[in-house]
C-alpha cells in the first residue's frame, strides 16, 4: 500500500504547545525515510488557504525535537470555514474558503494532510474529511481536556511548570505567613490545577468542575491556622466557578484609555481572603509561560510516537482518524468521534479522591 | 470496616528513588486524618528486624512532597528471610529472622504494613504475607521493569535526568564531531535507555532485550558521516548485551591495590568505535544521579495516589495486594501475581517501532 | 578576642528571596563550631519585640543550604521605630518600641545581631546600631539595588528564572508572531529586567533609568517586521517609566466590589502595541515565582561567604558593618554608608552599551 | 577609526563549553550592525589551516544565544605551530603550518581574528600576533583557571550541573547511609569541585591545591558518624593529589582488549572508605555533561558582554588583547600577560577559610 503515498502536507494550529516540533519532526522523518515528500504549510490553516509552505527535508527535520514552539508557525484564528483575514474575509464578515484550500491540496498533489492542533483545529479537519480530504489528525492541549486520548501533548510540560511555580510559591507563602494562589491555565477543565495542585502540595484546589464556596476556603484556612500552619497554598483553574456557576475570567475592557482590567478568579479569591481571613494574600497568574519551552521528556516521547503513528496511520489509509494514547498503546480514533467531546475531571474520581484522602480541600461542602 | 484499623506500619526498601517520601506522605496523611496511626520502619526491614521505627505524626509527614530520598531510610540489602547483619548473621552465613520481624509487627500492635520498593522488596513481602502479615505493596524501580503496573513511580525522574544528560551531551557531540555514549541505569529491562534516547534524539539505542552487533553500529555512524551528520549520540542501558549474549558490566577486582576495573559497556562501546569508526569518541556514565532527587510532578502524582490508596486497601482488607498502574487507573493486583515477572522492552512493540520509523538504530541486523 | 563572644541572635527581615536559609546556616555553623550559642528571631523584627525565638543548633542548621525561603519567618511590615502592630501600635498610630527590642536583646544576653534583609532592614538595622547594639547586617534583595555591594544574593536566583520565563515566551512569540511582553520585579532598579533582557535576547529592554518613548517601540517593531522578523520579545521592569516620568504601577482600587484593578506597565505597552504596531500582542507578569524556590549555586554560594563572613566580623568586634562583595573578595562596609543609596543602572554603563551593540533598544531615542 | 574595519574572523577552539554561540553571536551581531563582514571559521583552528569557513550574516547569528556547543565546530588538537593532521602533518610528525593560516587570513582580507578559548588556544594566539596578525582573545574554560581574568564564560553553567549532581546524590547518601563521592572537572585547579561542593553543602572538599590525607578524610566521616551524621558527601576534582603529590587520574590502558582502566580518584576514595571506615560508599563521575548544554543566564550575560567588547576593541586597534572580567566590569590585558598563568585556588583565601568555617574539611591537617 506503501507506493500509493508520494507527498503529504502537515500544520500546525491553535495555541502555542511543547512538542509541536517534536510531532513535526517525527512525521517528516518518518516519511522522508520511505521516500514521501513532505510539505509543511506556515500558519496553520492560512497557510494552506494562501498556498504558503516549506518543503521539509531532513536538514530542516532535524535538530528540533527540543525546540519549543513550532518552525511552521500557527494560527489560532485562521479557520477556511470563517475566514476572516484578507483578501478573503473580516473578523466582520467571515466567508468559506474551504474549497481554497482543497485546491491548494490537490494543486500540491497531496495525498494526505497532518493536522495538528486541539479541538479547534481537530473541528475543522473534520469538515475537511467531510470534503473528502484524507487527513490524520494529532492532539494538542495544554488542557489535557480531548476525550478521545488518555493524554494529549504539550499537557505534561505546562504540569511541569505549573509545578515548579507552585513549590517556588510555596517557600514564600511559609515565609510570609500569606495565602498564596497561583492561577493556571484550564477554562473549562481543571486538570492543570488539579495535577500540579496535588504535585506541588496545594492545600486547596479550585476547578471548574467543583464550584467553590468562599465559606469553605475560609474556613479550611482558618483550621489550618488553628492547627498551627499560618499559610496555604491555593491553587485555582483560570476557570473556576463558585457556587452560583460564576467565572471570573480576567478581560480588558475595550477601549478603556486606563487600562482598566477585570481582575481573573485568582485576584477575586486574594481578595475575598484578606478581606475575609484576616491573613496576607498574593496571587499570581501563570500565563503564556505555561505554553513555552523545550518540552518534558514524557511530551518528546508521545509527541514522537504520535508523530510515527500519524504517519503510518497514513500509510494504512486511515485517514480520517486521529492518533489517541490509551493506557502505554497509541491507537486511533474517528476524527468525527474526538471532536467537540470535552474530558472533564470527574469529582468523584479517582485522582480527587486521592487529594481528598490526603487532606485537600477543593473549596467544596459537597467534596472532602 | 474502617474502625478495624488502629495502627499501621510503613517501611521504604531498595535502592534510592524519587517518589518514596511522596508515598511515605500520602499514606500518613490518609491514615491521620481518620484517626490510624502510623510507625515508619528506618531502613526497610532492617527497622523491622531491630523494631527500630518513628512515630510519623502530621508535622513529619508534611513538606516531604518534593524531597527526594527516603526520610525513612533504607537497605538494599537486609532481607529477613536470608538475614546478613548482626547479631544474627553474617554474609557468609545469612539466618531467617522473619519471625522475629513478625513478632514486633505484632509487639507493636500494627493491623498492616505498606512496603515500598522493588522486585525484590515485593517478594520478601510475599513471604511475610504467606506467613500470615497483612501487607500492602508499593512498587517502586528506576528500571520501570515490573510487570504488574504500567508504570512504577521514580521512572519518570531517571528517565527527566538522563534525558537532560543526553541533551547536554549531543551539543558537545555536535561541536566536536564525536561519537558520545550515554550510559543509563537498566541491567535487565532497557526502559530507561530507550526512552531517554527517543526524548533525547539518540541516533542509536542499545538495550539488553535487542542484542547489539557492532558491524551495525560502526556501519551506523559510517553512513550519517556520508550524509554530512559527523557525530553520533549513543544511549545504551548498563545491561545491553551483543550478539553472542555478553554483557559488560562495569565492575571492580576486588583486592586490587591498583583499583583496576573492568569497563562497563559504555566504555567498551566508545574504544570499539575509535578504534573502528576513525571517529573520536567519549562516553560517560550517569550512574547515581539518576536516583536521586526532587521527583517530577508525573512521579509526585503517581506517588501520591499510589500512597493514597494503598491505605485504602488496608482499609478494605485487602492486603495481600500491590498497587498497580493500569492505564489512567489506580488498581490492585497480588503481590505473588507481581513478583519475579519483569516487564521488558519488546523488541516488536510500539515504541521501537516507532524509533525505528523515524531512523533511529537499535544496532541490530533485524531491528530496523 | 573570640572569647568575648558567646550567644548571638540572628534573623531574616523584608521580603522573601532565594538564599536566606544558606545565610542563617553559614552564620549559625561557624558560631556552633566555635562553641558560640545562636538563637533566631522569628519574622525578622516581630521576634525581636515579642522576645519570640528559636535555639538554633546543628540539627536545625543543617539541611537548610537549599531550601527557598526562611525556616525563622521574615515580616516586611515590622519596624521598632514605627511599630504598626498590637499591643502597641496600630497602622494609623504605629508607635516606637525600640526600647523593648533592646531590652529583649540584653535580657537574652546577645553579645551581637546578625540581620539579613533590603535596605529597610540595614535602616532599621543602623537605628539600632546608634543606640549601642553590635549588628552586622547581611545584604539581601531581589532586585541588585543596594549600592554598597558589587551584588546581593537572591538576584542570582531572580535572574535565573525570569530568563527562563523568557526564554518560554520567545518560543511563543516567534510561533504567533506576537510582540510578548514579560513585566519582571524592579520598581526603582532595572537590573532584572536588564540581565534577563540580555541573557534571554529581548529585543526590546524597558528600565525605570531610561525613561521609553512609544514612538521607539513602535518604530522597532516595526522595522523588525520589515527585515522579517515578525516577533519581538519586551522585557519590562515593574517601574520603567515612559518619557514624561509617568509609572504604570499595578494596583487594585480598594473596596472594589469587581476587583476593578489598574493595569501595570506590562499590559500598558501590550495594549498600545496592539493598537499602534498592528501586531498582536500578550503580556505576562513573572510577579512572586521571582522570589522563591531553591538558591542557583552562585546564590548560595555568596550567601554562605556573606553568613561565614559575618560572623567573622562579630569576633572582629566590627558590629556596626555590613558584609558587601567587592570583586572576588568578601569586605565589609558600615551600614551607615550602606543605606538609602540605591544602585541604579548607568544608562551609559558597559551593560546598556554591549545590549545596544549587539542591537537592543531600550525604547529611547537618546540611548542606542 | 570604523571605517579601516571592513572583515573579521572569529573561531571557536578547545574543549565544548556553554556560551560559545553567545559569544559568537555578540561579536557577529556588533559587527554586522556596523557593516563589518564576519566568516567564523570551522573547526578552531583546522579550518583558518584548511581555509574552511562560513560566512556569518544575521541569520546565522539570530537565535544561537541559548545553544549550547558551538555552530562553527571546534577541535582541540588542532595546532597550526604543531599540525598533526594530513594532509600536513601527523601525530608522529606534526610541522608548523601558520604561514598557511596566515595566507588564508590575507587571502580573506580580514582586518582581525577572534579567537575563543582556554590557555591553549590563547596561546596560538599569541604566536600569531606575534607573527602579526591582529586577534582579540577571548577566555573559556569550564575549570575558571584563567590568571588575567576573574571568571571565564563557561565555568557558571559547568558549576550548575555540578551542583545539581550533588544535590541529587545528597539524597541518596542519607538514605542508603553511604559516602558518596562526586568527581568534578578540574586537572589542576579546583574551583569547581571547591564551589560546587561549598553549594552543595559537601561535607569533604578535596581539590589539586591541597593534598589530601586519607587518614584526615576517614576520621572525618568517623567523627559525623559520631554525631549521628551516618552519611558523607565528599566532592572531589579529578586532579585531586594525595599527601605525596600523587593524582589517579582516570585512563584507559591502550591496547587492552579488556577495556582494562585504571581509576581516577573517585574511585579510589570511594574504594579506600569501603575498606577504612566501614560504611558504604558510591561514586559518580560527572565527565562530559559539564560541558554541554544551554548555559547559565550569568554566562549568557558574560559571553555577550564578552563578545561585544571583543568586536569593540577591534575598532579600538587593540589587537594583542584579551577581554577579561575585573570586579563588575569587561576590561582588557594583553594576550601575553594572559597565556599560562594558571588561576589556582589559595588554600588560605577566603573562599577556603569560609568553607572551614561552617565545618568542611578539605581532608588535610593543614587545612581547617
Amino acid at each position: 500500500m506503501t507506493n500509493k503515498i508520494r507527498k503529504i502536507g502537515i500544520l500546525t494550529a491553535g495555541g502555542d504547545c511543547p512538542g509541536l516540533n517534536a510531532v513535526v519532526r517525527a512525521v517528516s522523518k518518518n516519511a522522508l525515510r520511505q521516500g514521501i515528500e513532505v510539505i509543511g504549510f506556515k500558519n496553520g490553516f492560512e497557510g494552506l488557504v494562501k498556498n504558503e509552505f516549506i518543503k521539509i527535508n531532513d536538514f530542516i527535520a532535524s535538530g528540533i525535537l527540543t525546540l519549543g514552539g513550532t518552525i511552521l508557525g500557527t494560527s489560532n484564528i485562521a479557520n477556511p470555514f470563517k475566514y476572516m483575514q484578507e483578501p478573503y474575509g473580516t473578523p466582520e464578515n467571515p466567508v468559506d474558503v474551504s474549497n481554497i484550500a482543497i485546491k491548494n491540496f490537490e494543486d500540491n498533489k497531496l495525498d494526505a494532510l497532518v493536522t495538528i492542533g486541539g479541538d479547534g483545529t481537530l473541528s475543522m479537519s473534520q469538515q475537511f474529511v467531510e470534503k473528502g480530504i484524507p487527513i490524520v489528525g494529532v492532539p494538542k492541549t495544554i488542557d489535557n481536556d480531548l476525550s478521545a486520548t488518555d493524554q494529549t501533548f504539550g499537557f505534561d510540560s505546562a504540569l511541569a511548570i505549573a509545578t515548579e511555580a507552585v513549590d517556588r510559591i510555596h517557600t514564600t507563602a511559609q515565609s510570609h505567613h500569606r495565602a498564596m494562589i497561583v492561577e493556571t491555565m484550564g477554562r473549562y477543565a481543571g486538570w492543570l490545577a488539579l495535577r500540579s495542585g496535588i504535585a506541588g502540595g496545594g492545600d486547596i484546589i479550585l476547578i471548574p468542575e467543583i464550584p467553590y464556596s468562599e465559606d469553605v476556603i475560609v474556613q479550611t484556612i482558618e483550621t489550618r491556622k488553628a492547627k498551627g500552619k499560618n499559610f496555604s497554598i491555593i491553587v485555582v483553574s483560570e476557570g473556576a466557578k463558585n457556587e452560583s456557576g460564576e467565572m471570573v475570567i480576567a478581560k480588558t475592557i475595550a477601549g478603556s484609555t486606563d487600562a482598566i482590567r477585570l481582575g481573573g478568579v485568582g485576584q477575586r479569591i486574594s481578595q475575598m481572603i484578606e478581606c475575609r481571613a484576616g491573613i496576607e494574600s498574593r496571587y499570581c497568574i501563570l500565563g503564556h509561560v505555561q505554553r513555552g519551552g523545550s518540552p518534558t521528556a514524557y511530551d518528546r516521547l508521545l509527541s514522537t510516537r504520535y508523530g510515527a503513528k500519524a504517519l503510518d496511520l497514513i500509510i494504512e489509509g486511515k485517514t480520517k482518524n486521529m492518533v489517541s494514547l490509551q493506557g502505554t498503546q497509541i491507537k486511533d480514533v474517528l476524527i468525527k468521534d474526538a471532536v467537540s467531546k470535552l474530558k472533564l475531571v470527574d469529582p468523584h474520581g479517582q485522582e480527587v479522591h486521592a487529594a481528598v484522602s490526603i487532606g485537600t480541600s477543593f473549596g467544596s461542602k459537597e467534596i472532602g
